[in-house]
């Protein structure tokens, strides 16, 4: 009986130790991560907004200031061939290949300051709390601010070897060229392939972001688990009508470019509703020829963007607009071109053991979730490409973002940086 | 019996004499009609098109050719403080008040050599024939060659007392602004009411012009008989909804401006088309905000315009279309908001004694005709306002206009001026 009891007892204090040790998981300091933020919020905004944008001089602002938190919290920075800023921590096997983890800090114009800055402080912030309580995982850790997110994933793009030498000439918002721009960040775009990375190279990637809509506050939940980033592609759709005099021509004899791409938008808006499903269709820029008001348009150049987490949804959604456009144009006698453009993505899926990690995280702080897509394009993406990788998501107020009325609260941002501290320390133990 | 012979032969001989008078009445000379519009064809034509665009040094030059030709033709020739071309032929009465014909020689930028040019051109010709036959009218004879036409029928609004001081700063694509425009003509903006004439200072105005649509080619006709010029109205059309982003927004949380604006413009389409009548609505030119391929579009501003030749078929019109934006509105969720221009004209209607006068002429010359509106607006709307106005169509091959594909054939110029010459002669003899 007393080896007995003595069994138990042993083997209720091993559980109360599991338990424990998960219970002794130290929290990240909410207001510490708050005053970051809040920090690198007064890097280049103006009354329109953040104007971080990447390789201006804000950016570069902005960058300084994170490499200084990363260094005070310990890390080895150094400035990649890309110009992403790398931020390392040394693991008890350095045999092991690194976790990556971390988002972005460069802004849209007029932008906010919660997009890819949440994701990047926390990172800094869970780096500062292992270091605080003496926590050294296995595997060496990679904190990673990647380079110009918001100009097309420049950075992960690079390192996933996605990056082809025509984006060097895309000039942005500031003037520079990306070639000059990495290369103002401290980068080598003519070495840039050094920093392409293969698979094994990395043992997993975490990013936490806002979510960008709406729906996590809508449903009053705290954290979003990430089934993926949606693929995305684009079109510029082509009308070719007839321009002709606006008080002379009789309405039945009008060949109306812009009448016809009235039609569709409504037809795309149509099948992206009416189909069960969360994909999603949008006309954003439109432009008619000659576009004065007495004269009707002959030529409408119109965007089409498709969005899913599955391909072959999209595929099919676009197989259907086709469809309905070839209808309008034999009704209408205008015709419609379709070019696909080449700045498009393909669905990025999330590890679904990582998917698990972040969700025992999320139960083991006791928050609310649920998993969804990110209709939102980010560095987890290009990074899904080369390694398991995993996406948290944290509420945006009122769904708002690429706006200076971006907002997460503080509590919001702690609960994220606790997931992605939580995750972290799972993938760790778990992977090899 | 023999008195009543004679009674008889007088009175047939009488007859005889009157449709002798008629079918004795000279033609124009079709080639040097012809020859006339080909000369001015070569000022101020690039590969663009003719670019004889009020103001520009290819306008002064268009006028100092037809200029040359008026005094060719024996008319004394004046610039009215307006910068209209005034040619003067003195009647046998000189006490009456003058008829007046003509058109204007300015263009579009790229535009073509018959829009106002026929009329113009035509109109010199007719003096010439007067001239070499001996036929003096008793009415003072006046041939204007409007200013500034394309540019809002300045000239003829100058006339009519409807030309605002505001008017004075609108730039054309010259660069010069209506005033110094006005001054380089060779009048005088500072002095330009003077040239202002009431009700009775002009005894009738009749304009032969190319009819700018495809009608009269279609049904085979030669000569179009003006029911009166169409009124305009023009609104900018506001749309506001909420820009958001494209991906993480669902189609069901969206108040997508360009949604509502697309609907929209399907509607206008809708109500010109189902009512009965020959209304004319369209949308030429719109705009989207942000305009971006990845964004919801928030604001989209477009333009509206309808025409009728009876003001209260513009204003049903509008009311019906009104109707329909508040349905979208509230379906949409998107604000809309009209804001009536102030650029817009009323009905011009043609004087039903001169419609008849020129179907007596086109009967005499043996030529096909319809009754028929003008939807582009002209020199005539605005001398509608102050003394009766006629107005004379022929043929455009294709519709074509402001374009330098316009085109009319030699055998319809002459067969617009045979009928114009007709016309006058008929006026000189019926009015007093």
């Amino acid at each position: 009986m007393r080896s007995f009891i003595s069994f138990l007892l042993t083997a209720l204090i091993g559980m109360h130790s599991i338990s424990i040790a998960a219970q002794d998981l130290p929290k990240v300091d909410q207001d510490r991560l708050e005053k970051s933020i809040l920090d690198l919020g007064k890097i280049g905004v103006d009354e329109m907004g953040t104007q971080r944008v990447a390789f201006s001089q804000a950016d570069l602002d902005g960058r300084d200031f994170a490499i200084q938190l990363m260094k005070e919290a310990g890390l080895e920075v150094h400035i990649d061939l890309a110009g992403n800023i790398i931020g390392s921590l040394p693991g008890s096997n350095p045999e092991l290949a690194p976790i990556s983890f971390g988002s972005h800090i460069d802004t849209v114009p007029n932008g906010g300051n919660y997009d890819g800055c949440v994701g990047s402080m926390a990172a800094i912030e869970v780096v500062r709390v292992m270091k605080e309580n003496g926590i050294q995982p296995r595997h060496p850790m990679e904190l990673i601010i990647f380079s110009n997110e918001e100009g097309g994933v420049m950075g992960s793009r690079a390192i996933s070897g996605k990056l082809p030498p025509s984006a060097f000439e895309v000039v942005n918002s500031t003037g520079f060229n990306m070639a000059d721009g990495i290369d103002r960040l401290g980068g080598d775009h003519t070495k840039i392939d050094q920093v392409i990375r293969n698979k094994g190279e990395v043992a997993a990637f975490v990013e936490l972001h806002i979510e960008q809509g709406g729906l996590l506050e809508q449903a009053g939940l705290q954290i979003g688990i990430v089934e993926g980033i949606v693929g995305l592609n684009w079109w510029d759709v082509t009308f070719t009508g007839f321009a002709n005099h606006a008080g002379t021509t009789p309405m039945d004899q009008r060949q109306d470019a812009l009448l016809a791409a009235a039609q569709f938008i409504q037809m795309v808006n149509q099948v992206a509703v009416d189909r069960d499903g969360r994909q999603v269709a949008t006309v954003g820029r439109i432009k008619a020829l000659p576009g004065a008001p007495n004269v009707i348009p002959g030529k409408v150049v119109l965007s089409l963007e498709i969005r899913d987490l599955a391909g072959e949804v999209i595929r099919e959604v676009y197989s259907t607009i086709e469809k309905g456009a070839a209808e309008i144009s034999k009704d209408s006698g205008v015709a419609i071109q379709f070019e696909e453009l080449s700045t498009t993505g393909i669905p990025a899926l999330t590890d679904p053991m990582i998917q698990k990690q972040i969700e025992a995280s999320t139960n083991e702080l006791g928050l609310s979730f649920q998993y969804m897509p990110s209709g939102a394009g980010h560095d987890a993406q290009d990074m899904a490409l080369i390694t398991p990788t995993g996406m948290i998501f944290v509420p945006s107020k009122g769904g708002i973002s690429h706006s200076p009325k971006e907002f997460t609260t503080a509590e919001d941002m702690a609960n994220g940086a606790n997931v992605l501290l939580r995750t972290l320390l799972k993938l760790d133990k778990a992977m090899d």
